[in-house]
């Protein structure tokens, strides 16, 4: 499931385009949101207990319906194209909106992979005897309800859904109002599916309402959501950490540098700041910034610019890349602050020497959203001051930044690359969608 | 360090008693709090690279210094015990502010303990070499800035800095105001002797004002203080749960259970229930409620009451309990709702009679805090259904609910019994005052 692993970074809050289509609100009823994540912890108390096999089930069904009904998800999909198209969405947003027979038979093999997956429930993650005789074990357990707000992709729904079963949880969906009538067709199926198979369908749930509102009501159900991950752009991620009582976890903001040392090998140098920039430059895990050591700045500059541009990009550059560029005619934009902190998620590239290693350093503490970092060197000594002081989800010596992503990590599936330190950090596949137990076995046990 | 393992829970937010020294606000000077904060992030970066034996050392010194300098300790303590005096504080709670020469080696004896674990830091979580040849290593790291906001004993100041800093972090302690003198004593001995072994003094630092301003501050310093741990009453941590930006650990409320299931050992069923609420009623881990099943409700009740009122136990039972106290002529007070969602931590425990283990279940899911649930059976399959279907942090099987500690688990240390599900769930050691880092190596890789 690696084409869902990284997040493409589009801005703006699901509520941007909301529908106004408000929650019933006041006068004593209950509120949609909050009836549909009560439903939600009930189906969690229900999923809980299941085992693999049951879940796995359901699963399966869920791969057999997506294409089998696949008619009706595009028909549905098509309503949310021609709005896009009305409302002047650009081509590449669209295509990103579309699904078709081809691509939901892709979801559809996406959970199939899914199913295949280890079982994170019930692994014992710690176990003994006391020395009193207690049995201890510290059993994954599933989280219980998890809340995904999420953007234009619809295949998002999908795979959210099944990595959420999988691990034992249910989970509430909240996508974008530009993707509502595909998602209330995709999740139509799943919950046909699910039920199925025999598990509560409220295992499935999309949450009402296209306003802001209903964002709001998700954000405050403390005690009925387990947990809320928003995949999206930076200011959908700000507006949920800052706003949530319901436990967030912050994920993919990637203001990611890539540092070339003073003993770096230059065209290993070369091949990974082009690849950590421009081989998918709308991902969390491209490049921002590169940093190069002053060192070797007169003989990397000049390649490294002829390189970015032969590339596509744009380099955003400190006085001294200036000069370089000057000096080679490649046209540097001046750097400004907001350079440094910036997420392009484009072909631009913020440029700078340092003086030294620990002035890269210096420089990524101050500006990294702390998703990745790499340093090329050919030096161990300053690979390993660089992976020691860096303080940021993943370090990469001598390897691309793009690296940073479950499906290259081995862990088969990914709901998201955690950006903070709590719970999960770096890419999240099924062991972070669980939680733990302490189940303790004595034969009548008091304590002195 | 068990003794420090429970929480007394004693209501009320430490602001409730503070004095009104306000943190400097507006007109562009750095409010107080913040500039602590931002003194802890940089103290932590210093922190993070350095070795155990570093760590180790300034702990060494900081037990040592705590008997060498025991005098000043104790002259400061005398203050807080007598403003607690004159403020006509129950004796309980001037015991458990004081500090005495004995109690102050005692806490030294705690930190030498801290000292001989092991160090979290460093230790490789996961580790691979993926496909492509790329090295994989998931390395525990420290957190960075701890925040812990507790009540009146001073003996958390120390414990907690142990831990924070055997675990490679930076702390901010906000202690009670009632032990503000205690409180600015340890630090001033904690900062010398970090600073005397070479480390940042400003990796120990109190929180300033005792305002409760200056605990808002605190809980709105995202980005500077990477956790908020609140140690204390049930509102307390409410309100650092529902006001704070900064991740929050939940800890230590506990409304705990004791179901004493139809095929219960009576025997031991009578032992666990009077250890689990009379051992040590004022913890988190005794027992607020028990609940038998109706099939042996003839039997058990009678002893059980006898039991309960011999050990000074007041029951608050439902009708099938008040007709048991009618029987047996013991006092029985009627219960109501209030009764099942109250954490007493003291001589009172609610009590009622079920229809079945799913009952049991039932009503734990709807009354309990998460902490701790106790079942008392001979039969295997009602254990499995009671651990399997119970979501809280630890469930006993025929032992007593005060086993849910660090030290009775094991960890040798704890700052806290987590009761939320993200990050850690349970007693936390010194593995969960960390996070963790990926370190990827490899030779020019690229993505294709």
């Amino acid at each position: 499931m690696t084409r869902t692993s990284t997040e493409d970074g589009t801005p703006g809050t699901p509520a941007s385009s909301g529908t106004p289509h408000a929650p019933t609100a006041g006068g004593g009823a209950e509120p949609s949101v909050t009836a549909t994540a009560v439903r939600a912890r009930d189906a969690a108390a229900e999923l809980a207990p299941l085992p693999r096999t049951a879940r796995d089930a359901a699963l399966l069904a869920v791969a057999e319906a997506l294409p089998a009904r696949a008619a009706e998800i595009v028909a549905a999909n098509a309503d949310d194209i021609a709005r896009a198209r009305a409302a002047g969405t650009p081509d590449s947003l669209v295509d990103r909106l579309t699904l078709t027979t081809e691509r939901i038979a892709a979801i559809a093999a996406d959970v199939r992979d899914v199913v295949a997956l280890p079982d994170p429930v019930g692994e014992v993650v710690r176990g003994s005897t006391l020395p009193n005789g207690l049995e201890l074990r510290q059993v994954r357990v599933p989280l219980g309800v998890v809340g995904i707000i999420y953007e234009a992709r619809p295949n998002v729904t999908v795979d959210a859904a099944a990595l959420c079963l999988k691990s034992g949880n249910a989970v509430l969906l909240r996508g974008s109002s530009s993707a509502y009538a595909s998602n209330t067709a995709l999740v139509a199926v799943l919950r046909d599916a699910v039920a199925g198979a025999g598990l509560p369908a409220d295992a499935v749930q999309l949450v009402p309402g296209g306003s802001r509102e209903s964002v709001k009501e998700l954000m405050r159900a403390r005690g009925l959501v387990d947990v809320l991950i928003p995949r999206g752009g930076a200011s959908l991620i700000r507006t949920v950490v800052e706003e949530s009582t319901v436990p967030v976890i912050e994920t993919g903001v990637g203001n990611c540098h890539v540092y070339v040392d003073e003993h770096a090998d230059l065209d290993m140098a070369v091949d990974i700041l082009v690849n950590s920039k421009a081989q998918r430059p709308s991902v969390c895990n491209s490049a921002e910034t590169v940093l190069v050591h002053a060192g070797i700045a007169d003989a990397f500059l000049p390649r490294a610019l002829a390189a970015l541009t032969g590339a596509g990009v744009t380099v955003h550059g400190d006085p001294a890349w200036q000069r370089a560029g000057t000096t080679a005619g490649a046209a540097v934009v001046p750097a400004t602050d907001e350079d440094w902190g910036t997420e392009y998620l484009s072909y631009d590239i913020a440029a700078a020497v340092v003086p030294s290693l620990e002035a890269a350093v210096g420089h990524i503490r101050r500006w990294t959203s702390g998703h990745t970092e790499a340093i090329v060197t050919r030096d161990a000594s300053a690979a390993r001051r660089f992976t020691t002081l860096v303080d940021s989800t993943a370090v990469m010596v001598n390897a691309s930044t793009r690296f940073t992503d479950g499906g290259q990590f081995g862990f088969g599936a990914e709901i998201g690359i955690s950006t903070q330190k709590l719970h999960a950090r770096g890419p999240m596949g099924l062991p972070e969608l669980t939680s733990t137990k302490y189940v303790v076995t004595g034969d009548g046990h008091v304590r002195d």
